[in-house]
């Protein structure tokens, strides 16, 4: 199968590689599959990856265990983390947890950006017919930003920043408004600007945010960035919550005395619910239209990766 | 008035000072004041602060507006941060988190190394008389460690670890103890081992601790030092919570993936509930005994500040 290949130097190249064999999972051949900031982070070195990235996809199930063959030919997203059940981490947290865990494209197992992919079937969700291919392939990052409002309470009324205006920041703001939430949107270009602005949302330029300073119930880092750490913890008041979502290799340099005088609670969030961001898409209550800045066939992934680094969803298609 | 003075460049000499006068506030003459872990970094210029510093005392209302008349000859501790009550800050979080506000010893104004401060009468808790002056003195670094349990649930079987067996980690280790949790106390001195065996608690070396990691729900970094938040995080299970109750000049390098990865709750934890404090350390519930270091007669500041420096506790008195 044609597959792109992350390199431990950092090469990412179009090779043909054999196609996975189902073993205990099923074998799902994807059709489109979305180019995230931690996919951009991984050919800078951050998880350690080498082998096929991606893990945002839509694809058909062709092959199965015959214990999962209720799933043949069901178009699916899915989860991407697959853990043992068993170990500490699984049990204190779930499998998203897991103490040796694999992740499709990120650690210890293939991902997306490939004609095949391998998941066992209790990490399958089936697409509805009315979701196209290209709004399922945002069924993952829409859940990761509905994971914020699993952790952190949102209402009518609370004021919530997102810093961050790309891909993930856009989601995490639909997200946020559709629980009740007051939300600006912390820019620092003007085609992000002219996004947010297309989706209803205030603005802030990221330069320009001092007057803002403690102003926010919640803030979210989805920047992707070292300094959005700094710039959204500055737009939280005292007690409020910080919340990051971005992964990116390295250590940042953090005053944390701050959070303790202000007593700020910074929680980290990941993976998200994909049946309730399918509902949203479904529904159209999320909007991923003006966030989609192109579409490429898999060959063209060099062109592919150069616009998705303008922070706006690339898909990469397999037919 | 006698007072230790520290000076912008540093430096902490004995003075004379005028005696404080009472304005809208009492004046308190101080008996007894402790040496915190954060007096130690106003010496390396944590907070920027110059002034009389001390913010942990016990002493008697010896002046009063008017209107507070019933203070007078009341010996009291007192709540060390002074708020408007009318800004964001204030309307967001309370009074200690005020935008504009003074912190005895530490922001804008004077503290407790001297003969007499002042401090609204809002701000201070009658002491019964059954709790001794060297006790009394304990009483704002554990409403300081009650803070703990009143952000995180702590239930009977919660795993915690406390790194940092210095005054305030062997406080917060008892009140999570009081709660229920199964305490580890993370140890760097054989002092400090022997002071948390003394107490009955399970200690952990620093140096070998990898075997513990992910092991806790809670871990709580009350060493004052950088190197703390990344020990104490590594000890936590994934999607449990580090409560972080160091302060320090600077700032410290930190992997911030890692707690989006395993959905770790960061949470700054500052001041807390005295009446409970003096509650449990008149019931005797929570024992200071053992972390009282030493006793030193104001003049004897240079001796006391370097028996601080070794992590246990020491009371300066003023009589």
């Amino acid at each position: 199968m044609r597959a792109l290949v992350l390199d431990a130097d950092g090469t990412l190249a179009l090779h043909n590689r054999p196609r996975a064999a189902a073993g205990d999972e099923c074998v799902i051949r994807v059709t489109a599959a979305g180019i995230c900031g931690t996919d951009l982070e991984l050919l800078r070195g951050y998880a350690g990856f080498s082998g096929i990235p991606g893990h945002e996809f839509v694809g058909v199930v062709e092959e199965s265990s015959p214990a999962e063959s209720a799933w043949l030919g069901r178009r699916v997203v899915g989860e991407i983390t697959v853990g043992c059940g068993r170990c500490g981490g699984c049990r204190a947290a779930g499998r998203g947890h897991c103490d040796v865990r694999t992740v499709a494209g990120i650690r210890g197992r293939d991902g997306a950006f490939a004609e095949y992919l391998c998941l066992p079937s209790r990490n399958l969700h089936a697409v509805p017919a009315s979701l196209d291919d290209v709004t399922a392939v945002f069924v993952e990052p829409t859940a990761a930003a509905c994971r914020v409002v699993e952790q952190v309470t949102i209402e009518s009324g609370t004021r919530a920043a997102v810093v961050g205006a790309g891909r993930l920041g856009l989601l995490v703001a639909q997200v946020l408004r559709l629980h009740g939430a007051q939300v600006t949107l912390v820019i620092r270009s003007r085609t992000a600007g002219s996004t947010a602005t297309a989706l209803g949302f205030e603005t802030a330029d990221a330069e320009s945010v001092a007057p803002l300073a403690r102003q926010f119930d919640v803030a979210v880092d989805a920047t992707g960035r070292p300094a959005g750490f700094a710039a959204a913890v500055a737009l939280v008041r005292p007690r409020g919550t910080l919340v990051v979502k971005s992964t990116f290799h390295g250590e940042t340099p953090i005053a944390l005395s701050p959070l303790v005088v202000d007593e700020i609670s910074v929680i980290g969030s990941r993976c998200g619910p994909f049946a309730r961001a399918i509902e949203l898409l479904d529904a159209g209550r999320v909007d991923v239209k003006p966030l989609l800045a192109g579409i490429y066939p898999l060959e063209r992934f060099a062109e592919a990766f150069d616009q998705a680094k303008q922070g706006l969803k690339v898909v990469l298609t397999m037919v």
